[in-house]
């Protein structure tokens, strides 16, 4: 169990992936959550979400911003209209600016607690937020010239909700995440856009090496824009040396030393993430499930788990085109798994060993 | 159940990742596989792994060489000297040199069907290897002068395995896997090169991004050097493309309509890649329905989808352990989306505004 949180309301601006995320935790906390968006369809869907009918951001103990980066300048004109007294939060992915933005605003300076949490999913909005979002996540806050309570706040709230602090000044947050964030980004869209054009029948031949590099060219233009850009001042050499290091290889790509020390390098570098974080919290077992690929199956295995009250996590399916099967892979608790199994085999359906 | 194979032992030559996983699979089935390897420390975890002695390669009716590139030339002097009469069958990652070399030797290249299995991890090597490692992959054949039941043989070896067979000339097979396999992997090796020398603060901010998209530059150098210098000539033309695109990005880096052009531009190709959320034929409506989150509710949902034969194409939950209401977004057409909404309205479901 989660200790006691030192506040029982909050506001949360925004109701995109990360906003809902946290009001999502907050919630099943029994702390009373106010959702706002400036879409009034995303807002409802968040507050829906939240089991309460809300309220408004006056009067607001504790305000969390989580709109993109060009719309604080108006979360801060909205605090400024109700003369906020409370504490507030932002979770934007670039920390200099909104710092900079609260420093020359009317707000208290030392009652604004910079943060960003490093959780995300390159689905965004209101439909792709989860409670367990944080968990194991590292969570950056700058708590230089902030005030004791909103430190202590800022402090629970992150650890409530499974992440682990890091305090670092903004600046040094901006760099780093132009190496661990920025950069993969920009990479990943440009890898992505190397395969306009090609034959469909090249990308049938497609990998889960391809799938994870490309993942995250998913995300949103329309929030990364404004991040790169601000940032740009970061990223750029960044993206120079990663230019030079490609010039070098392209030079040298029919010399298996040359070729061979690129890996080599590429291994060296990658040991260097750290491997605590990524989830850790969510420890569910995973079971396969090959199913033919007719209408229904789906029903009839969901129809299965309801006998059994087992409670389905998460889970992904797995098809080609044309082809006569599928795999499902459903995310229980281990329990559920041995009970599902069991129970799925009984009835003739072809399951696979579970992976945690 | 799967059908009955038409062999019932194979000789595999290579213990590595994907010679044990295609072993693994096959003595699942009952076939008696032997393993070979030139290092005989491996052949006996893969042997073992069998649950049989093993034989030698003399006489055998199928053989599978899951050697390294270099080391094919090696697998048909033995075959030569065993004056070799069976079917052979490679899963090398090039293919245009395996085929030349079986052509200028006394192998019967009318016995030879080369194949490449789209699956693969990390890590490699017999400890690695996992008997579902094909299950739903993508499994390249070229069967252009390949006599009938070498060709039969491959495809039920394949099939049974759970891969899918895709036939494409040797010649197309490398230029799509320079796009698909190994610019990514180059591409993730040097993302992850630029980690080297970076403050230890700024990886403890690293997130599932950065966690992805370098998860193969953890690759095998000896094994990949050999396949990037064997294939230099289809992997420049797309090293350079990237090359100037990222030179484009870095001189457009303060412009947000060109970055988010880049960004979009990303979006677009990883749209291409088929297969879960790849979506090129994908043209759904999402409808978000909040749930209360105990047994039964997703069946609950299916049953009434089945009422108002409403198919689903896709689906997903978001909730998390505990958390009082869970989201389940159905992936439907945009008609079926329209009939569900308002008959699961009139049940007292609580659904929200669909988006396409």
């Amino acid at each position: 169990m989660s200790a006691k949180l030192p506040f029982s309301s909050v506001c949360i601006i925004g109701s995109g992936l990360i906003g809902t995320s946290i009001g999502l935790a907050l919630a099943n906390k029994g702390i009373s959550v106010t959702m706002l968006d400036q879409d009034s369809r995303t807002q409802g869907i968040a507050q829906a979400l939240m089991g309460n009918e809300g309220g408004d951001i006056s009067g607001a103990e504790l305000v969390i911003s989580a709109v993109p980066v060009s719309a604080f300048p108006m979360v801060i004109q909205t605090l400024e209209r109700t003369i906020f007294k409370g504490v507030l939060i932002d979770v934007a992915s670039i920390k200099a600016k909104p710092v900079l933005e609260v420093s020359n605003s009317r707000l208290e300076p030392t009652r604004f607690l910079p943060t960003h949490p490093m959780a995300g999913r390159e689905f965004s909005g209101v439909e792709s937020a989860r409670g367990d979002l944080f968990e194991g996540r590292p969570w950056m806050i700058d708590s230089s010239g902030v005030d004791q309570q909103t430190l202590a706040w800022g402090k629970a709230l992150i650890e409530s909700l499974g992440a682990q602090v890091i305090d670092m000044p903004a600046a040094d947050h901006d760099q780093a995440v132009a190496l661990v964030s920025h950069l993969p980004q920009l990479i990943s869209s440009l890898l992505a856009k190397q395969l306009a054009g090609k034959p469909v029948s090249w990308l049938e031949l497609s990998g889960a090496g391809l799938r994870d590099t490309t993942r995250i060219a998913a995300s949103d233009p329309l929030l990364w824009k404004e991040i790169i850009v601000a940032n740009s001042s970061a990223i750029a050499p960044l993206l120079k040396s990663l230019a030079s290091d490609l010039n070098d290889l392209i030079s040298h790509l029919e010399g298996e030393s040359f070729v061979a020390g690129v890996i080599t390098e590429g291994q060296a570098g990658r040991a260097l993430i750290p491997g605590k974080h990524g989830g850790k919290a969510r420890e569910y077992t995973h079971l396969p499930i090959v199913i033919e690929d007719k209408p229904g199956q789906l029903a009839a295995i969901f129809d299965e788990c309801a006998k059994v009250s087992v409670n389905i996590e998460d889970l992904s399916i797995e098809h080609s085109p044309g082809q006569q099967t599928g795999l499902i892979t459903l995310a229980v608790s281990h329990s559920d798994a041995m009970t599902l199994k069991a129970h799925l085999e009984s009835e003739g359906w072809d399951v696979h060993a579970p992976r945690s």
